[in-house]
């Protein structure tokens, strides 16, 4: 039997494109833990590249399900830090997310149709920014802070007003909408490339499509397990997210196919 | 005097070839802090070389006796992910490991003789594993679950039957064991090489061996420390797991001696 | 409302040049909580450059007014590990830092001009210190040891003497002392040049500087947050540590500039 729990500390958990190698992060759970003591802080990650906002929002969408219920997600990919874009604080089912209004929550956002989203009012912000706020580093003088406040339990809607926000866009290429393209969202460390194909719970790959056409090579073969597929030859599979993906056994499909995440994809649906 | 600690959180401490650019990581980290809150996660390594069980073997082999008493240690190197490859639960004097049964318990199971292993019945896993558990990512769906049970205090035994494994191959070169050859085991940050050549506490390199070739450069200088080795000149060290490595001061050994992990190396015994 | 906060496990934050690829660091923190279980353990960065003592101090420096009060930071960047090198212990205001006696402390030392430094004496080490120290890791054997014995209570003056150390050298560029010239402190990962020249909080960069002149370009356009930079155009903002940092919008400093830590910066003054 497992032991009872004797405490449930507050989790924050953070993703960023700042690296590894500066204080950046280390600055932002300090500020946290002087804060929330009692904290525990997850990182999702912090080697998103500088910049790119569009896979940060995947990996925050593939990382989220994961996260504890109430855990306080503080994502900052911001390269409008200092100007008047908007900070959000997004209330999710499980999860509270706070982030910069630049598309970052899009993907966590198209999943959660009854979400509401915050603005935190300046007289909050001043409140509990770090005196003297950079223009260049609101990770540590607005975003821990906020999420250390939001963690201890204040809620979003005592710090600011609900916002309306434009409709997330539509992200998944499915048979039923022509509208959006296959793509590859993702290339994970193994080389493997993740598609925004999904593929429903309990399906295979050959219930929704015949093949993808990455660049111009066909890929038809289906596995159940990496080790499943044959040497050298690019398969498709159920990834873990519940998204098609492209695999090469013990090698990479991504240097295979010489595919990187802006290759055309093609799909022949089933 | 040290206050007396108020708590002790279980340990659980991870190893895997996930890096930390993706959600992969964070993911784990999520799923047992939803099934343990208290626990305290450690991070050994997620830069193993993708598959490079061999390597990553090593690592955990160097970094458990450093881990406090009762740490589970998770450890997901796991090219079979997804087939019939069998999950180990390897209760050694102080710690628990689980780890797919590929070899990456092989350097901690040859000094824990008395160690008995594991394997978990169908129906614990059923009970513990993510509910929809993926082919791709047992990580998040089985290992850290089952980290986090075993951290919570289920032993192994409640959760499976004992399993026989064949005795772990011997790996550390000796005088008075022609059987096993010298090699590099790890190449560290420094470009350090760390030998499989162990030298007892208490010992100095030159009463083990008088010199060792790494590619068919001689090197016979003992040191007592990096800052005592003579400019751009590989010596000899006893390094800080015991094995003999061969450094450079202010330098790289493996850039100097253009040695990999594969380069061959003769040892001359003491 | 904040909920008041349970407790406050003491902190520990780490500055290594260890990188996250082998058991270093892993092991430093097993050996911290082995012996302080309870001890929050943040990293600050692990990944300064093998022995680059002067950038581990700006990024220690950086990062620690971040820290919580009471913070004990060990930072170990050691290339005279094992010899005669003395171990530090730097009671400033807020925090007890930890490192070896190598100018690792010295920026934190310049903005602390009543910290007292300690020397552990012998007899405290062989009373804290791992059993059979080795003489290549005290990160793992006599750092993380020491680290975790202060945040549990004890105060530098019961582990040793007070020791003088000669002053802090002047590192920042300031207008009134030509002793000091303008060079580059760090280049972040977003490729911003990070300047030793300080610009006092609630000042523009115009109020101090007319231009700098990195390598044989010169840079005098301001700007107040990255965003406002025009394209492929070095720009002077003020930088989150009060530093003038060389930033240019979507894209690096760094590489347009082809700057690197020891390019020539000149300056003319306001």
């Amino acid at each position: 039997m497992p032991r009872p729990s004797r405490r449930r500390p507050p989790v924050i958990a953070l993703l960023t494109d700042f690296g590894l190698s500066g204080h950046f992060v280390g600055a932002m759970k300090g500020v946290i833990l002087q804060r929330l003591p009692d904290a525990h802080i997850l990182d999702i990650t912090h080697d998103i590249e500088p910049g790119r906002i569009r896979h940060g929002a995947f990996v925050l969408w593939a990382a989220a399900p994961s996260m504890p219920e109430s855990t306080v997600i503080a994502a900052v990919i911001d390269p409008g830090v200092g100007t008047e874009r908007k900070i959000l604080m997004l209330k999710t089912r499980r999860h509270i997310f706070v982030a910069p209004d630049n598309g970052l929550l899009d993907l966590v956002r198209s999943d959660e149709p009854k979400a509401v989203t915050y603005v935190p009012d300046a007289k909050a912000v001043a409140k509990f920014a770090l005196p003297g706020t950079s223009s260049t580093f609101h990770g540590r003088d607005i975003f821990a802070p906020l999420a250390a406040t939001l963690a201890g339990g204040v809620t979003p809607a005592q710090l600011g007003k609900a916002h309306r926000l434009p409709p997330p866009v539509a992200w998944r290429a499915t048979p039923g909408d022509p509208s959006v393209g296959a793509s590859i969202m993702s290339i994970d460390r193994f080389g493997n490339l993740v598609t925004n194909i999904p593929i429903p719970p309990g399906s295979s790959p050959r219930d929704v499509i015949r093949m993808v056409v990455v660049g111009n090579i066909m890929v038809s073969h289906v596995v159940q397990s990496y080790a499943d597929a044959p040497d050298n030859t690019p398969c498709l599979i159920r990834g873990s997210s519940g998204l098609l993906e492209i695999v090469v056994r013990n090698g990479s499909a991504s240097t295979l196919l010489r595919a990187h995440d802006r290759t055309p994809v093609r799909v022949v649906w089933a």
